[in-house]
């Protein structure tokens, strides 16, 4: 079912505008705008466990793959489809996407990735392309981070979004995750346990703090792991996630081998 | 020594704005425009064995640091650096940096990184970062990928830039460096030996392919070694950095441990 919208007037532009530029409207709303048919596709080929396409909406120049008949779809004309679109050179493709809503429970075991108050759009959507590879079973975002819905984010994890738990966690959250046996990894660039010479259990929470000043004094008093990542002299310290994924890819082998 | 100008129109101005704007100016003349205090502080500090400053460019609001007396220094007006620097929020200092000769040698060993094609700024200014941090030998540019002294590409490098002996290299120089038994490792998807099941000797070059096509045909039939890192099934592909670096890591191990 396609219904077609010519008008920039029309308030449906405008919302999807909303949604592509504005945190406010993401977070009010509970949906996001997903550009680019490898984030569509994926979300039509898979069932995710996050995420469902509410409608498509697709550019008059459209045509490299059928759209579903089950799913609403909306065409425009390709003029104002760039118009919204936040890519420079958009594919004529978008869904608007609903977070389902998943409760927060205390895992039995796990090994999650835990962001503190990370901001660079391209590092967080790397870092769950990452996660989702190291087989990792949630992103934690604590403090101030990038929003997970961000487009740039969003595009950064080249469809891997659709597989990762990613999700806000509070204090008290973070806490009964503690209480329940959970540990704490810190990284430090000195000073800390050699990364491959350190044992990880199956309750791991793996931290990675911010670009600009790296884990806060609060999780890393709360940390009962202290990890470094061996380096040349001549590094100070690794890009957020590079540190972050060579970490994971590290401690995932200690859940395979 | 420091000189004062004023004037939009001076040479000066418009030879500095070529230098941050303009690869054809970066190839023409043999050196760069490197923005911010981190960067310029990194070849204050340390004698570097590829770059060197051949001038200084301040703006009129610096007082972070003094500069040195012994290097000639220009003072702008800040609105007129600000209209040079290719960051938005101009830290005020930048330095004009020559790369000094260093002829192409065979080395009797040592761990390179290849690549191969690689166009974004971001993943090649963090790919140097690594391998200074993991202990490599040098990264080497092989076709169209962007030149190093792309203003993006030094930033993200953090510093890390002026300990990296990065090089294009050419057909005939790769294949020196095969016949003298260096072994070329490409990385593939699937069907590779695994990462952490393979062993790497002191003569390897590890090649990571372009973000948008991986290793070329060419590079792909050169190869000794193929590897692949293991991934979970609902994630096809790491970052082109993320991959290089968990690489490299590992193969610095090699050597380490």
């Amino acid at each position: 079912m396609t219904k077609e919208i010519t008008s920039a007037a029309n308030p449906f532009i405008k919302r999807l505008k909303a949604l592509v530029t504005s945190k406010k409207a993401r977070a009010e709303s509970g949906v996001f705008a997903l550009e680019g048919w490898r984030g569509v596709k994926t979300l039509l080929d898979h069932e995710s466990p996050f995420f469902e396409i509410e409608q498509l909406v697709i550019s008059s120049d459209w045509n490299q793959a059928p759209t579903p008949e089950t799913i609403e779809t909306t065409r425009l004309p390709a003029h104002l489809f760039d118009k919204i679109s936040d890519t420079r050179n958009a594919q004529g493709i978008l869904a608007i996407v609903r977070s389902k809503p998943v409760a927060f429970e205390i895992p039995a075991r796990g090994r999650f990735l835990l962001l503190d108050n990370l901001r660079d759009p391209g590092n967080l959507g790397t870092l769950i392309r990452s996660a989702v590879g190291a087989g990792f079973d949630g992103v934690l975002l604590y403090g101030d981070c990038v929003e997970p819905t961000n487009p740039k984010v969003v595009r950064s994890t080249m469809g891997a979004f659709a597989f990762a738990n990613t999700r806000e966690i509070a204090r008290a959250e973070l806490d009964q995750l503690l209480a329940a046996g959970f540990e704490l990894c810190v990284t430090t660039g000195l000073g800390g346990e050699n990364l491959y010479e350190t044992a990880f259990g199956d309750k791991t929470v793996l931290v990675i703090g911010s670009e600009a000043h790296g884990v806060s004094e609060e999780l890393f008093a709360k940390a009962s792991k202290k990890i470094t990542i061996p380096l040349a002299p001549e590094c100070e310290s690794l890009n957020a996630a590079i540190a972050g994924s060579v970490c994971m890819f590290q401690i995932a082998r200690g859940a395979n081998g």
